[in-house]
């Protein structure tokens, strides 16, 4: 059973009951649901999580959906953590290691907070959502709405992943595109929402999405047997991956799941270069970031020129002491061939981001070649057919090579 | 450890040394890789399996790698078992599941052959293979081979999808098209192998891929608590996961993990009606296929004219009572946009075959609507970005909906 407690507002404290459909604080600042913990650790050890089914639903007490019967699942999560050796030697670190989120229905770690918010939708009775997505976003919760039979709207830019428009159209979401970006898209459903009787489940709008996010923190110190990473790289857009990793981080400290007065991974929030928010706010030492003007990368999944939670994002990289670094698109390129070439792994463009940011840190001297560093990939390279463009040699029947 | 003794010919039972490089018998049957069960029996039982791994690897005892250093992971295998509720009413089965293969690294089934396989040709020394493929097995070697440093030579049809061969060539491998069908491409690698120092890892041509493959049916057991479905359906090619899932329910029953006298569940082999020779050849009573002429189906991963397990498929499906049928592309596309619809599982076209199968066994009373229905969803739908073709209409930025 789940120990959800209740809503708490990230900005004001305030508190809100969890049980009724909720969107932003009367502040305007996003809900993070609180859990009671003190439950949780006289009934769950981590050894109990062992046996439990390979999806992110092993961390039952800690999701917030009451009632099983509400959970709606494509058996996301317990997605592989992978060892790099062949290219942690390239890059001269002794320990590099993948969080492979590419392996999740829908190929991307968008599936988590999709099956956390659209079950507790079902939950609360919600029957139609809308939101605005960059791509991944829009394919992982028309899926769960399908399988949920919840009404799923979206609206996202008109350059988005051809892949994305094809899964969301594929599962039924009525879709629409935008002459602009992700920001503009989501104005369009802020209008429109109201009149259509919409529940808006723009990032970090609605609360749930993050706690399953969250899970991706969990299964990183449950893959290396309750011990952390020194770094976790994290390619960071709307930046609930890296708040969901943290909270996760606390709330396992305060269960006591963690090696006593462990030090927590320095969190490190990847951006692109031509749209890097908030590595400008954490450069000038702001506590929220400023709109980015003209943004534009090839990872399409990081280009959120204003992020609702950027202050969240902030905050877990300065009381990590981890930092936000910048990549240029060569780089992130450069990347996407190095892994795929040295260790098999197909990624997105976003999670390629990281690895130019870890050979950059390590020149740098911000990591060491001893340091146990963790990368973070967000989805799998078969969902950007257009990211190469192969030509290859062709033979006749009967042709020998 | 694993328990691998020897290699078997699955046709004229001859024996062979599973510690030197082999491909077919001298009979040119395939090999099948035997352990010694009663020393499993004596040390593994179900119950100690739940805290392993979620991998395939969790079978390690009966994996025919010898040494742990040797095996080459994604993280593939111990995909979801899903149940579908809504589309099982919607064709009247009270108990369909699906096998979702598609979360898999390389997005398919495929994935697992490849481990297997590479692993054990690194354990053996091979240093490059060579393989005809139509798409989704050269992007998973192509992978693998990547990870463990065995050079890979591909080639495939003309039109297999573009997917596959940018993941292929993503990961280095060689690749190279043929104005023709898999089994041109097969002969074009025979040809060419010997004087390059090419393994040919062509189907049942090298005998640890279909260990790999085997996986899923212990995983099907495993998942439903040791129990079994009532009827397993396949999308059938070359064959190899229907065989080895055969492989797996004798094993599991020699090993003793089945419940007392169980009935193993009736094998579907599925076809495309524009390529079913295995089909033909089960109705006309006859052991093995003839080549198929003019191959042509949507489903492209099961377009094989002749494959060379075809008599192990028509040997499993008879000696389970199970049946062979074919399916239109126009039901294959039905059952996609069915399965994307109800359940949010976007699947692969040769997956979505089985849901045409399953409505005509049900209409002709094949199937029961009290029966337990599995069916081997083989891939992702992601993996196909060309199957369908949405058109969406375009806001302009200040607009409402």
């Amino acid at each position: 059973m789940s120990w959800l407690s209740h809503l708490e507002c990230a900005r004001c404290a305030a508190t809100f009951d969890a049980d009724r459909v909720q969107n932003l604080c009367h502040c305007g600042g996003p809900l993070l649901v609180r859990y009671d913990l003190k439950a949780v650790v006289a009934r769950l050890t981590p050894g109990r999580l062992a046996g439990r089914p390979a999806s992110m639903w092993r961390y039952r007490e800690l999701l917030p959906v009451r009632d099983d019967a509400n959970i709606v699942t494509l058996g996301e999560g317990m997605t592989p953590l992978l060892r790099l050796p062949r290219l942690g030697a390239a890059l001269g670190l002794a320990e590099l290691l993948l969080k492979d989120e590419g392996v999740n229905p829908t190929g991307t770690f968008k599936a988590r907070g999709a099956a956390a918010g659209i079950s507790r939708a079902k939950e609360l009775g919600i029957t139609a959502v809308a939101m605005p997505t960059n791509g991944n976003a829009g394919g992982a919760w028309a899926a769960y709405g399908a399988r949920a039979g919840i009404e799923v709207t979206l609206v996202m830019p008109l350059d988005a992943p051809a892949m994305s428009v094809l899964e969301a159209t594929a599962a039924g979401a009525r879709a629409y595109m935008v002459r602009g970006q992700i920001t503009d898209a989501g104005a369009i459903v802020a209008k429109s929402a109201g009149a259509h009787g919409w529940f808006e489940a723009a990032t970090l709008k609605e609360p749930y999405r993050i706690e399953g996010k969250k899970t991706m923190g969990y299964e990183i110190a449950e893959q290396l047997d309750w011990t952390l990473p020194d770094a976790i790289l994290y390619p960071t857009g709307g930046g609930v991956g890296i708040i969901g990793i943290y909270k996760a981080l606390l709330e396992m400290q305060e269960l006591g799941w963690l090696p006593d007065g462990v030090k927590l991974p320095r969190l490190v929030a990847v951006q692109a270069e031509g749209c890097q928010p908030i590595v400008k706010a954490f450069r000038e030492g702001k506590d929220v970031s400023e709109k980015w003007e003209n943004a534009a990368t090839v990872a399409q999944g990081i280009r959120v020129p204003k992020a609702l939670g950027d202050f969240l994002v902030l905050h877990a990289v300065r009381a990590t002491g981890g930092t936000c670094v910048a990549v240029s698109d060569e780089d992130t390129m450069w990347g996407l061939e190095r892994i795929s070439r040295l260790e098999g792994v197909f990624i997105c463009p976003e999670g390629a981001a990281l690895f130019g940011a870890a050979r950059n840190l390590l020149r740098e001297g911000w990591l060491q070649p001893d340091e146990r560093v963790l990368l973070l990939n967000t989805g799998a390279g078969i969902k950007y057919p257009e990211i190469l463009r192969p030509d290859l040699p062709l033979l006749d029947v009967g042709a020998a090579i």
